[in-house]
């Protein structure tokens, strides 16, 4: 211990968690520290370096508040959140994919009947949405709770603009009795992810582009079944393939209609998948 | 891009920072990326533990502020602090060790004379600290600017006490014409780590203890040599095969000597590096 190098060191600290009572904190402490140190042995840290990695991680915490969350965008785009999600939601192919969660739902969102306006002001084209929530024999999931979030024409999300106390473009709706949903909105448009902060300048000093393609969020929540989490995207985007996020999916992509009147409609159905998979 | 799996987003995350114009900073990204998405795969992160992953972050990073430092902590008890100045120290044997910075130093601390007493109100039991700065050959390095900080008899460092306007237990002393310093301080005592913040809730949760084996500060500078950042550790110390942050040197152990009026006195000697090695 009073002569620890730069190899030895590394069995030094894992050893210093042996006493750890939570076997599963044991197992990802031991191994972060492990690839913490390869990293960093990998690349021959220098000390300013390791300053200035101190310095913006202290930044992207600091930039975070009620209505930002830098660690999960700088998660998103260093590929870990989709890393995590594709992880976490195999199942069988029939089913609907899930995407990243991203930093912008809020607990809480106003209830809506179907056929209702979640716009609720949020600027933008006019865009019904519909489709329904069944399950892998195609039945429908009746009274499957539904929470949509979107960014506005400007691509900005209502918490983005700060309107805490008065939410646009999100709100929680449930399937009726054959699972279907409907409601209003406005017409979700690419947007650049917020680069006014730590992950800003990453993607700035690394080349690039903040754009993700249009989407509509969905979190669909039902009593037997895998809660899901995941976007719809508009299959007319030039981002769908270099989403700065890496959520895309094929599977996800829809198209949103132009009608006769100028607005847009979508449909889309959702396929949950039993919890502890098909029995 | 639009089927990436767990496997495949590696590199796609990867080929995202192909046009990083800094060289340096494409290869620790990449670095970072390959590593951060091992661990996920390894541990097989579920998304609960990888919220909880990003909370722990933004705590750790909200814990910040100009008298505070939890990264710099974090980073300590990982033992990603003593791995980096592991790596970036080497150097002829008779040269001093360095050691971690740690959290507490404080850039324009007060300038004192040799002789001062830098404690400047600080509680402790009086000790009086000398020695010399000397290159590889033995020879004085006169005018060297030396750093020193302290923790007082309870351990706590000036800083966390909030005490900004009045600094105690730090200062800036220089070398005489034959290269010595002496100062009078308090007997530095072991200490704590800070355990009030998430550090705090890691150790508590990997039945880590939070001790530092006593030590005293120091930074040194001359032109045309390495600057040192170092402690020196009272070598009656129970904390000197389990320092929480891994800094122990055996060659930066020395002797606190009680007088016979019950003051104490330090001396260590310390050896620069020439900028660039011996020529």
């Amino acid at each position: 211990m009073r002569n620890l190098d730069q190899h030895t060191i590394t069995q030094e600290v894992i050893g210093r968690f042996a006493d750890t009572p939570d076997p599963r904190l044991k197992e990802i402490v031991t191994s972060l520290v492990r690839h913490l140190h390869d990293f960093a042995r990998e690349v021959e840290l220098t000390e300013d370096e390791w300053a200035k990695g101190i310095a913006y991680l202290t930044a992207t915490g600091q930039k975070c508040d009620d209505k930002r969350q830098e660690f999960i965008l700088l998660s998103d785009v260093l590929g870990l959140s989709m890393l995590t999600v594709a992880m976490n939601n195999a199942k069988p192919p029939q089913c609907t994919e899930a995407t990243v969660f991203g930093p912008f739902y809020v607990e809480g969102a106003p209830h809506y009947e179907n056929g209702d306006d979640v716009a609720n002001g949020a600027a933008g084209e006019p865009c019904e949405v519909s489709g329904a929530i069944r399950d892998l024999d195609g039945q429908p999931i009746a009274g499957a709770k539904i929470d949509v979030w979107q960014a506005d024409s400007e691509g900005k999300y209502d918490v983005q603009r700060g309107e805490l106390d008065h939410p646009e473009g999100r709100g929680v709706l449930h399937a009726d009795s054959e699972g279907r949903f409907h409601f209003h909105s406005v017409l979700a448009e690419a947007y650049p992810i917020p680069t006014d902060g730590p992950v800003g300048e990453l993607l700035a000093a690394t080349r690039r582009h903040p754009w993700r393609p249009a989407h509509l969020h969905f979190r669909i929540e039902a009593p037997g079944y895998e809660t899901l989490v995941t976007h719809v995207f508009r299959s007319d985007d030039e981002w769908l393939d270099s989403d700065a996020v890496f959520g895309v999916r094929q599977s996800l992509i829809a198209p949103w209609v132009r009608r006769d009147d100028g607005s847009y409609s979508l449909t889309y159905d959702f396929v949950l998948n039993p919890v502890g998979g098909r029995g």
